[in-house]
Formats: structure tokens, sequence, C-alpha cells
């Protein structure tokens, strides 16, 4: 049941790039609010902004044999997306492996684990979302795959699928759908703009958006 | 059962600005160490330091629509505050809401759920103290009350107490009781003043707080 | 019940200073994947790393009277490391008690609660590793006892031991095994650095470390 | 600060009653879904459904010496809920105080902290609705203050106020509303009963509800 | 995108009821280890052990309107499945809704967030396996869908999986799949059936199972 | 690393079974209110109390090759007791590992981990204590140690040491201490007899412990 997939295929990098530059918090929108890894996945350091494609790994708790057999799976661009088959916040990757990963073009590691060498990836500017900062090291005694469907901070993600992280968090979107989310995400940015300046000019949301009727019929009552 | 209430009233602005200035640690001691929220409410970044008086929001889980009804019963210098009904980590706040509540004058969110567009509300200097960072967007269908009496992360607030809020996390004070509390800070900031400079000189603890002779009758042994 | 231990044996402050450059990361690998405390120990700002001797503290809940009692034993260079006696997360420890520790040459503070006064230690460069930040205050009505064995965030830990901790985390060294740990954490390091620089040049973990024969005697199957 | 309020008022015993026998859900329900305590207090045994004038007690982490004060001011029919002032998984309560409870007429215990003697508890009868079980004993060293307004569980409670409890939880009803919230209630299960019998004949909520056309209004589509 | 699937295509009865039979640990193990859905998932009583085909539900946060919907697509033996998109711990479920689905023919339900009605479900023998237990009411004001691919308790389901269910919790098994992975069950049963009698006599599973050279290989040590 | 240390000492077996008479909270309290594990482990069903002297694994993440080793060393009446080296909630024990470890005389487990077959386990009668319930199997590739020093659930624990546990938890006694425990257990359980029937006859805690006076000058005030 341990299977490396090879030929994964992926999005567009001008799409996938283009969709680093919308953000998280506008792709989910634009995807009708699906989408978000778990809100535990947190940065490792504030500031980062990245899109790439998704190379999974499913792996054993405390095992972390599987990312050296993914990087060799990884394209320019990629992000590693890790999963283990049960909790687990050990700390999985360090500084040898983030150097070993940018030499692949890898853009950053989502990871439902722990990461470690914090200061090194930060001074590297290798990116990590993860659930936990741990020393604690791992074994490499158990398979585990590469490339297959995995659930990653309660998502379902596909090798190939678009990730797509921030400090806002993590969100995967479908490689099929990844044109379709763009535009969406795009038009949806152009509205804001407009919306942000009449809100700074001191207009209420209430009036731009129109809520006054709305909030009186479901019965809201000033006091 | 969806109320605004309106006309608040609200604690003199020059003893809010003085209560930010004694800080959240200190105003806790002054009033007997009561008034702090939970401590997973964490600041979205570190260094900010406000007070003003609440505007309480209480909203359903994965719905925000009460936020705009909230922003328009803003003053000047108040802080908003949103407890959901029900815990939820959805981002319930961006940068649009950011832009509209700081034109109306207002300092800062406490949230007891999450909130989205991070690097956004930090470049806009907008502070947040929040359970959850999450881009997790919510729904605008279903009513809930502005002003109205609250629990916020464990904290009983009321719409015009007094809110600080900094690194150490987030603190109320009873608007009846500002005068008092700022009082008993200042005196306690001065008194500070002096202990410092003598543990900063060498002296022990045990020794300017005279606390060797309390310690051997309770029974403490050096061996 | 309540005891200060006085006279503790420390492992030699040379060692010591090289076991905060080696890091926590690879001091942790050095003895064998042991010594981590749980990973919900988070430094208060980034980039501190330290080492130092442990003066252990075994405290109630909400009560800090111990942590006075305990800065009279420390000695230059000596880390202070609290477990309460049952979970809690006050703030125990702030700016004055940081103050009076630095006066007697303490590095930093580990502790298995809260602290506060984040804004002040920081700029203070007093480094705290912790469960919590709150700014809920203490009492100082029970005793607890100073330099005895403790269990903090998971790990055992005896006066005298060597405290390792950075951004990753905190491990701990046991004083008698600290000369050859470190001995093992350089050795390990400047194999690092060669590994390092042929990942960089674009080789594979799985060829540098060997692994193809294995991972297919596993049973690994490419598709 | 530490004060013990004394002739609190009640709500009829009558009426407290027939809330026991309403339920939970259905008083929570009939309230507008407010007044739930949060859903990690739970039974130490299943079957237990009460109701209760509650005599409160606020009591520092680790100390339960406010109990032994609460007892004296319970009346028959009463509820002991406690909160800490800060979050403890303490066993603040075991037998001997439940006895002391019973022979005062107390019906249970809701404390937002830990409960131990369980099996006692048990055989005798006395129902505890808690956060955590734990024999971790307390001290009797530091003054809280009793029938003082508390936040329990995120939920604020007042000396007087009605406690409901039974295996889906605790919930508080304003002793001023506790007329109305029956009346209410009442007429809620009422209406029950004809549901459940048309749905255990096999009729749909769609249809009994009559939602299928706002479904469809909302955009449901079938496929 | 809210939309509701009709004709799911589901496993033959004879296999799901033996699936059953088999318990959930059985079933995982025959699956090489996967399918478990996360460990916070608990039965509301214990004794139960269902299989059926999975009626997945993907709802709001505090919205149980798609349950409604969900009743009317339910074959007997079928199990409501309920993901909420994103976390929240309401009782999206009670005795009404029990009723209206035992009428159908369901076998029980699993929700990743709260059920109430605990002690009427209990008497009815309807069985849950929920995250929480709250009677923290819902509404019914946005849409959902059901039938389609969801995430529940972190595993990946599919309307017409198998979910089997008992004290150990909660195993999908692929709809496709389950003719293999009960033939492996089985086998797996007989299996240990031997095992289980020469353990009660007193034999070693370091004999039976032939570790004693395997753990000598690997350099264990006894002293 | 990986060791077995066989010929530990244990405590005398009358005074192991008259531990487990005296109960879990009275214990703690007999030995200075230390000796309990963290209050999350639970027994998989209620009623079951006993003690033994402890058989100690060290095991990794996933892996419970160790238990096997574990049984060869019990003795008739002792307790495993197993502590993963990372947070694991996975299932290391069943109904096999149960049947074989009864077979030699041990009288239940408790674990820092997950445990399975709890349906059998309850049938069988072999009690756990442990942090979670979960047919997420694991390993055997990965050796640990036994009866080597644990931290399990933030208790240290040495073999030989006396476990005593029940409804309320699990508690550690040093096996040199065993004696003096138990005598202070017993005195104390004479002393509460006593106590129980006055408070049952009415008689106030507050009287009994002639705490009126020392409230008073502590300060409380009755209002």
């Amino acid at each position: 049941m341990a299977v490396v997939v090879q030929n994964v295929a992926r999005a567009a990098q001008a799409v996938i790039d283009r969709l680093a530059q919308a953000g998280v918090a506008t792709i989910h929108e634009a995807q009708g609010r699906t989408g978000m890894l778990a809100s535990y996945m947190r940065p490792i350091y504030a500031g980062a902004r990245i899109a790439g494609s998704a190379v999974t790994i499913s792996a054993p708790p405390g095992d972390n044999w599987m990312i050296h057999v993914a990087i060799e799976q990884l394209g320019r661009g990629d992000i590693l997306v890790l999963a283990p088959t049960s909790p687990c916040d050990n700390g999985y990757f360090g500084d040898l492996l983030a150097t070993s990963a940018m030499a692949r073009g890898c853009r950053g590691l989502v990871i439902d684990a722990g990461v470690r060498d914090i200061r090194d990836l930060t001074a590297m500017g290798f990116p990590v979302w993860s659930r936990a900062v741990s020393a604690q090291g791992t074994m490499k005694e158990t398979l585990g795959s590469v490339n297959v469907p995995i659930v990653c901070a309660g998502a379902a993600i596909e090798a190939g699928d678009v990730i797509v992280a921030d400090d806002d968090g993590v969100c995967v979107v479908r490689r099929a759908e990844a044109d379709a989310v763009l535009a969406a995400a795009e038009q949806r940015l152009a509205g804001e703009e407009v919306k942000r300046e009449r809100l700074a000019a001191g207009e209420l949301g209430l009036d731009i958006y129109a809520m006054r009727d709305r909030l009186a019929a479901k019965g809201l009552k000033y006091v």
C-alpha cells in the first residue's frame, strides 16, 4: 500500500502565481467559502505569501522517511504537503531537508505536524505552515506514500492541487478549478477596492450593502 | 431578542488613555487580580497597547452581520468586543471592516473567535486580540445584538466598560470603577519603580518584602 | 515537605556555552532523541538561544512565592525552571522578578505556566519559554520547594541539569552527560555541514543516505 | 473584596421543579437559545436531572476553602456553582463536602474545575457536572467570595438564578425570567409531542415544517 | 453550490452487517490501518456496534437545516454522517430528528459536532458518535449539501461508503472495497482466535510471533 | 539505548492491596498532595479500583512492540505503565495483549496514549486508564525500553513504584514510601469516618474545623 505516484498534472504556473497574489482570504471567498485548512496551521514567521502545486505525503507518526522520497518528486514551484496518519507533533522537517527541497525549487511546506530549525528556516526564507514547532525527532523505519490523496488539517488534498498560504493560513484550490477561482478572486479584489475607498471615507457598510431593510425585516430593534 | 442599545455611557477619555499607559498587568493587579480575559486571547502583532470603551457584539456562530451594525454605534476611541454565542474560530473580521471601523475612530478589536487579513491589519496598524486567526468566512443571515452584556473569553463585559489590551492580553475595567482603578494602578507603578531599582542593584525580594520570617513560620526548610 | 536544596552541582560553564551554540534540535538528536519538553513551550520572542544550569521550582497553582526564594539560589549563568503542581496558566513572573533574576546573572526562565510583562521582558532581553502568556496574577500564601526534582512540560528535570532553549523549544541534558552530549552534538554538526553542501548542490537524500535499496526492500512502489 | 452575600432571593420551588422536568435542551430553546454553559461540563454519572437556585462561589485556583463557607448559605433545593478565578482542574469537592451539602438539602454541584470521590458521590446519588475529574487536592489558604456574580464555563450566573442540569449539560435561567421560561418550555413540550407522533409515523420534517419552498427559494438543487 | 445528490450506490447489506460484526479495530487493521476517524469521536452510550451506508451532510456552523433534507435521502440501514464546514460543538441533533430518522430505517449518527437529548436517544436505542454533547441549539437559515464528499473528524467520506462504529470509535470503508475488507477482516478474526487461546495459556507473544531474534538484531539489551 | 531492566524490586503485596482499598484521593492526600497523573487519564469503565507494582514501558509514537517485551517482565499483581516518547493517541493495546497480560497476573494498564477493544476489555474485567480510546493501530518496527524511569501523564514513575488507580484517576507511590503512605492513608480514613457522621448530622465544616476565626482574620465579610 506504500506507493509513489509520479507524473502528476499541475495547474499553469502563471495562474498559480496570481493566486498567491490574491491571498488566502480572497481565494477562500471566491470559491464559496471552502478549502481552508484548520486554523491551528500557523506560519513559522510572518509575511510569507506563496502558492504552488501540492506534492502530498502520507507519513506514519514519528517517521519522516517519505519526505526524502517526496523531494525527488518536486517540480520547480511545488509545495510539500504532509499529513501524518495519526496526530503527531514531532519535528519532521528541518534545515537540511529545506536545503534539499529549495535546491529542487520547492516554495514551502505545509505540515499537519511539527517542524524544527525555525531560526535557520527563517534565515533561509523557507516558509512553513505547521501545527506545531518541535525539535522532537523522527525515525526512518516505516513506509508511507507520496502523491496520494490525503486529509491535511481537515482538508482533502490531492497531488497537483494548488496550495495558497499566507499569514491567514492555508487554502487548497482544486487543480481543475484554478482558472475559475482565479477569475472570481480577481473580480472580487477589484470590487473590494471600491468599497475600501467608500468605507475609508466614512460611509457605513449598512448603507453600501443596503442592509437596513433586511435587518428591520428580520426584527432587529434599536433601543 | 435582537437589539441594538444606543446611547451607552462611557468613562472619561483622559482616564481611559492613562489606563492604556498603565498596561494590563498593572491594572489587573490594581483591581484585585480580576478582569482578565482568558489567556488564549493573543494579539495579531506584538507591541500594541490600547484602551477604549467597549462596544459589545453578541453574534451567532459563523455570522458577522452584527459587526456592520456595531460599527455605526462606535464613538471615537472605542473598541469592538465580540463574543460568539457558541465557540467558533471563523474569521469574522478583516481589512474592509477595519477600514470602516478606523474611519469611525475605533482603536481595535477584541474577539473570542477568528480574524483574517492579518498582513493588511498589521500594515494598517489596527490591533486585534483574538482566539484564532482564520480565513474561514462567515455569513450574513442571522441577527445578534449590539451593546448588550456579553461573556467574552470568560469575562463578563458590558457596553461602556473600559477594555485595556497589550502584549499580556486583555483586561476589562468596570466603567464605574475606572477612576479608582486608575488611581490604584498609578500608585502601584510609582511603588514598582523604587523596587525595580533596588532589585537591579542586587537586593533580594526576600529582604525587600521581608519574607524570611513568614517563610520560616510556614515551615520552609533549607537543606 | 517544603525544602530549599542548596549547594547544587553544575556542569562546566564552557560546556554549557557550547551546548547553547549547538542548539536544541542538534542536542536532542545527539542524546538519542530524548530530553525535549512538550512542544507547547514557546519563546516570548524569536531569536533567543541560551543554555544554563537549572534552578528548579515546584510551586502550587496560582502561587509564585517560591520564585523569590529561588532567586537567592541562582548562580551566574543559571536558568530558572518552574513547574506548577497542577496545571495553571497564571502569570507567575514579570519584569520585577526578571530585574532581580538578571541582577543575579540569570539567563532566562522556563515555565510550564504563564508569564507577563512581555513587552518589558523583550526590551530587557530576558528570554522566557512558557506554556502561556497571562497577566492573571498569583498569590504568596503557600510554600513549594526549590532545587528538588520536578516534571516540567513532560520532562523530568533535576537541579543542575543543563537546560538548552531556542526557537525550537526546550531540551534538558543530564548534568553527568553534558560532556558526552556536547561531543556527540559537535560531531553531528560537522557531519551536517558536508551534507548541507551536497544537498544544496541538488544531490538527493535518497542517494546521499543510500536509501533506495532499503525502500525497495520494504516494498515501496513507484507508479 | 472577599464577601459572603446572604439573603439571596430565589424563584418559587414549584417553578424550579417543573424546569427540571422540562430538561436542559427544551429550556435553552425556550429562552431563545441562550444560557448554556460550555459543552465541556459533563456529569459524573448518567441519568441525573436536577434544577435548583444557585449558591455561587468564586474561588482561587487550587483552594476550596470557600466551599465550606458556601455550604452554610445553602437553602433546601439549592445547587452549588463554583468558578475558579483562573483555569484549574483540581479536585475541589469530594464525598465529605457532599455529605455536608446533602445534609443542608443541596441537590448537586456545578463546577468549572475538578471533582473527586466519584465512586462515593455516585453511590450517594449526589450529581456533579464538572470540567474534570481529578483527585489532585486543594488548599485552604486564600479567601474567595460567595453569592457574588460569577462567570462559570462561559455563562454569567448570579446567586439565586435557576440552574438546570441533565445529561445534555447545564443551563442557567435568570431568576426573574423563570416563570416566563417555564411557560414557554411547557408550551414547547406540548407541541413537540404532536410532532413526534407524526415523525414516528414516517412524515418528513420537510413537509411538517413546510420547508420545501424556502429551500428551493434559497437555491437548493437536487441532482 | 448547495446540492442534494440522489441515487447513491451502496454496498450489499449482508456485507455491511458482517462488517459490523467484525468491529472497528479489526476492520481498521484489515484495510492497512486506515480509515479511522479522530479519537475524539465518542459514543453517547456504551455497547452499540453498527454499520451502514453513509448519507453525508455538509452543514454550516450552527445550522442543522440540512439534516431534515438528508433524512428524506435515507435508505433502510443507512447512517447519517455530518461534518460542519468549520469547527462547531452545537447540538445539531436530538430526539425529534432521531424519531424521524428511525422511522426511515436509519441506524445511527456520526457527527463531528454536538448532539443533545442524550437521555432520550439512549432510551430509544439510537446510537450517536460525536465530538461533543451540547444542548446549544442551531438555526435553519443557511443551506448546505447532502451526499457530497466530506471530511469528517479527519477522514474523507463519500456518500455510500460503509461506516462502522462501536466503542472503539468510527471507521470508514470505501464502498468499492467493502467485500475485500470484509474478507480480510474475517480471516484476521479467525487467526486471532487461535492466538487468543495460546496467549491465555501463558505463551508469550515474543515466542508466538518469533520476535526475539529481530529484537536482538535491532539491539535490545537485557540488563 | 534500548534496554530491558530485569529483577525490579517491589513493595509488599499486602501493602499494595491495602493501598488499593484506601483509594486514589486518600493516598494522594496522605502523601502531601503529590503523585497524581494528569486528569486526562480516564478509566475505560467505571468502578475499577486497583493497585500494583509498575512495569514501565517507554515506547516510540505509533509503535507497541515493547509491550510484548514488557509482558514477559510482569510479576503477578503488576500493572503495565506506558509512556510514548512524544504525544500519540494510537490504540497501543487491545484484547489480545490483555489476554496475554492477564495470563501473567497483570491487574491493569495505565497508558498515556490510546487503547482499543473497549468492549472486550470491559467484558474481560481488565481495567485501563488512558488518555484516549482509539482503534488506530500501531507498528512493530522500533525499539523502546522496559523498566526504565518514565514520565507518564506528567508524573515521574520508576519500575517497582506502586500505582493506585480508580474512578478518580491514577496516583503513583514511591516504592520506598509505600509503608509510610499506607499508614498515613489509613489514619486519614479513620479520621474521615468521624467527620462524615458529624457532617451528615448537619454540623458545618466551618465549626468542625474551627474556621470562623481564621476566615475573619483574613478579612472575609458577610453582607
